[in-house]
């Protein structure tokens, strides 16, 4: 993973990581801190969603470390210049010796729950929020939008291909290749980013742009040099000039061809009129593969009005989620650990509420699908269910073995069959049932008691 | 810049500007692609961008190139394995060797103007679509957001202090540090990256967060600790368990508390009750500052209700723009050139229509404001106005300074000051007016003519 040239590096972080860790590591030296990662309340749009990044975040705290030049910038730095080269010392030698518990990747979860657990001495769990934070939130949100356009894409139970396309309109070419793998996770059947074909091995798709025809002295003339150079794989745009009259060339392009593509216009009766078009001119095994700032209601929409499209090009609004671009994830303190001496803890700011203490989910099945999710507190002995969240470092050694993309795609195939459909409704998704058990409840009714 | 460990390597496309760069290759030798950027349409609570990303697009088209890995992957790839060694020979000695015209970075513009034009062989001009598209659109959009919250956060007239705190929630590490920076240059006075803070050399700030009040026995021993460590800079957080409360205890902490921080509740009669406090007990300095998911309507509300807040740390809808999560940019051939010969191109899809030609933006000023745009063909002959685009890189080569993150940011700056206020109103911006010259829509009507 070394493409990822940040990978460890622990200046990726908010200066209060570091403020605070000073007065940690002189005040605090034994005590260990729980801290849970979390989405507090789910989008208006999102039924569930699907955890996504966790294989970044594990290789990210297995090779936590600062550089020497990071090390120089802070004891420079005007609000650190002063406390003490004991502290950069043991910054210089700062490596994660703590436990990592979460859920497998590509799990299914819902608000409030906990889908990671740090327990660590708390400078090493505290200086992790902001990398933590930032590499489970995007990788979700992209993971979640990309579930609900491959569910979307299959509503009448015909399987059509779904290819990311979103490399030119994501944050960056990080974020590129992050969505390219969170979309395939989520059951996309490619991308057209070849960085993240080549790093992930995701297959790549391409088509070809209007700046191709356009080069040409006419569309057909654009088609046939495209075909003589691929002739196998060729899917033709053919909406540069007028869609209708790009499909009528298509034949006198080549009878073989894989497929047309439609970019723009009213893509439900275009893409009726252009199957007759290729129909008649015998080439019913060309397939139409529709792109243009697509994303879920589009493509449910086309398929309720029996638009015959065989597959979707996907960019802009799922690589940006932009019915929900951003989710409430937080990572809190929810524990400190000294020897024996555990302290649960809990904040109240309004409209913010943590249970204190480190905890388990329960997830509970009904009939082949999931019924209902139990939070329990981590030591609490409760029978039955499924437990989500399972030891992943230990010690700061890896102790579980990171599944390939394709188990994680299988995996997040199989939840969603046992997901309620209700849940999955991409309009107005019903609210899964997220129980706090009553242990928890009391604990949080202590906690606040004592909050002083 | 070599943090930005993908700089210049072009595996970051997508598959199609490879496919289609084999056909030019073997068709096109000796043509030149002009292609130019521009964002289609604003979206509908924009009434102006800041252009931004510049300074990555001319770092990455200087240092273009394949490496020897990524021209294997290529070799290899089940779409291109049959293309011919010739065009994988051309790639690995592939260079920019054309020329880069831009709006400098920081520029206002509106929609349809053309905010870069790449003049190159055909191959590399169309091989750069992804990146360049990519590097422009998310930049662009922060700087965009973080214009808008800087002026919201003035709206009386009073200068605040707003520092981005974006860091968790940006799809990754770049992003994190693209939005600081574009920030910046919009007018922010800091972020609470560090690592942005290290490479832009942009000041950082911090508070504290929850997770350190709650480890301490109480909420005036964190507060106490924090301050012995960090006497000149504390801000300390007060909303950890009840605000008021919070408000009460600082005293006790120390008489010359930096700031105090609020991130949760009715910020607008928190803040007064707050003040009211701090002033009782003689801490007219110590000032407020204000958290938790910020943007520029909440902003304006504050203020426009007369909300004492001396500061506010904006993040999560700042990095991800979540009023407007993407931009219609596009990257379109323009003008084709062989030799002497010429030919201006334009395709007309449904709502997506382009002008032909190389592009110039002249922009007109009235009584000290901004007036008018008017694009015209770049040979066109027209007096007055601005012109917008200059000459960047010329046949491979830097031939301008990239300016300094301090420059841009005045020169930001000052435009705001001459754009119309109603373009600059952040609910229901008027449309600022961008004409396109009559030669330009003639071409437009001889280009639509002739398409076939």
């Amino acid at each position: 993973m070394k493409f990822l040239c940040n990978y460890g590096k622990l200046l990726f972080t908010d200066l209060y990581e570091i403020t605070m860790s000073a007065v940690y590591f002189y005040e605090f030296k034994d005590t260990w801190g729980i801290f849970e990662l979390w989405v507090r309340n789910l989008p208006e749009k999102r039924g569930y969603l699907v955890f996504c990044g966790l294989e970044f975040a594990v290789n990210y705290l297995l090779n936590l470390h600062f550089t020497e030049e990071e090390i120089e910038f802070l004891k420079k730095h005007p609000s650190l210049s002063h406390i003490g080269d004991q502290f950069f010392e043991y910054l210089s030698g700062l490596k994660f010796t703590g436990n990592l518990y979460a859920m497998p990747e590509g799990t299914v979860f819902f608000e409030n729950e906990p889908v990671l657990r740090i327990e660590a001495p708390i400078v090493e769990a505290q200086i992790v929020e902001t990398a933590l934070l930032n590499f489970i939130t995007y990788n979700t949100s992209v993971a979640t939008k990309a579930s609900r356009i491959k569910y979307a894409s299959q509503i009448d139970g015909k399987e059509r291909k779904i290819v990311e396309f979103g490399a030119r309109r994501a944050s960056d070419f990080l974020s590129s290749i992050y969505a390219a793998r969170a979309s395939y996770i989520a059951g996309f059947d490619g991308t057209s980013n070849m960085l993240a074909g080549k790093i992930f091995k995701i297959p790549t798709f391409g088509t070809m742009a209007h700046s191709f025809v356009l080069s040409f002295k006419s569309e057909i003339e654009a088609f046939k040099k495209y075909i003589k150079y691929f002739p196998q794989t060729a899917i033709l745009l053919i909406d540069t000039y007028d869609t209708i009259q790009g499909a009528k060339k298509v034949k006198m392009a080549g009878k073989d061809i894989k497929a047309v593509r439609i970019d723009s216009g009213d893509v439900i009766s275009i893409s009726k009129e252009v199957r007759e078009i290729l129909d008649r001119d015998g080439m019913e095994k060309t397939g139409i593969f529709v792109s243009g700032d697509l994303d879920e209601y589009k493509i449910y929409q086309f398929i309720k009005n029996s638009a015959p499209i065989d597959g979707f090009g996907v960019g802009t609004k799922l690589v940006t989620s932009d019915d929900a671009p951003y989710l409430g994830s937080v990572y809190k303190l929810v524990e400190l650990r000294k020897g024996n001496e555990r302290k649960k803890v809990a904040k109240f700011s309004k409209g913010k509420v943590t249970y204190p203490g480190a905890k388990q989910i329960l997830r509970f099945e009904e009939n082949g699908k999931f019924n209902h999710d139990l939070v329990i507190s981590e030591d609490e002995d409760v029978k039955g269910g499924e437990r989500l969240l399972i030891k992943i470092i230990e010690n700061g050694n890896l102790v579980y073995n990171l599944p390939d993309l394709e188990n994680i795609r299988n995996y997040v195939s199989k939840q969603i069959l046992k997901l309620p459909e209700s849940v999955k409704d991409i309009y107005n998704p019903s609210k899964y049932e997220v129980k706090f058990s009553e242990r928890l409840e009391k604990l949080l009714a202590l906690a606040r008691k004592e909050a002083i």
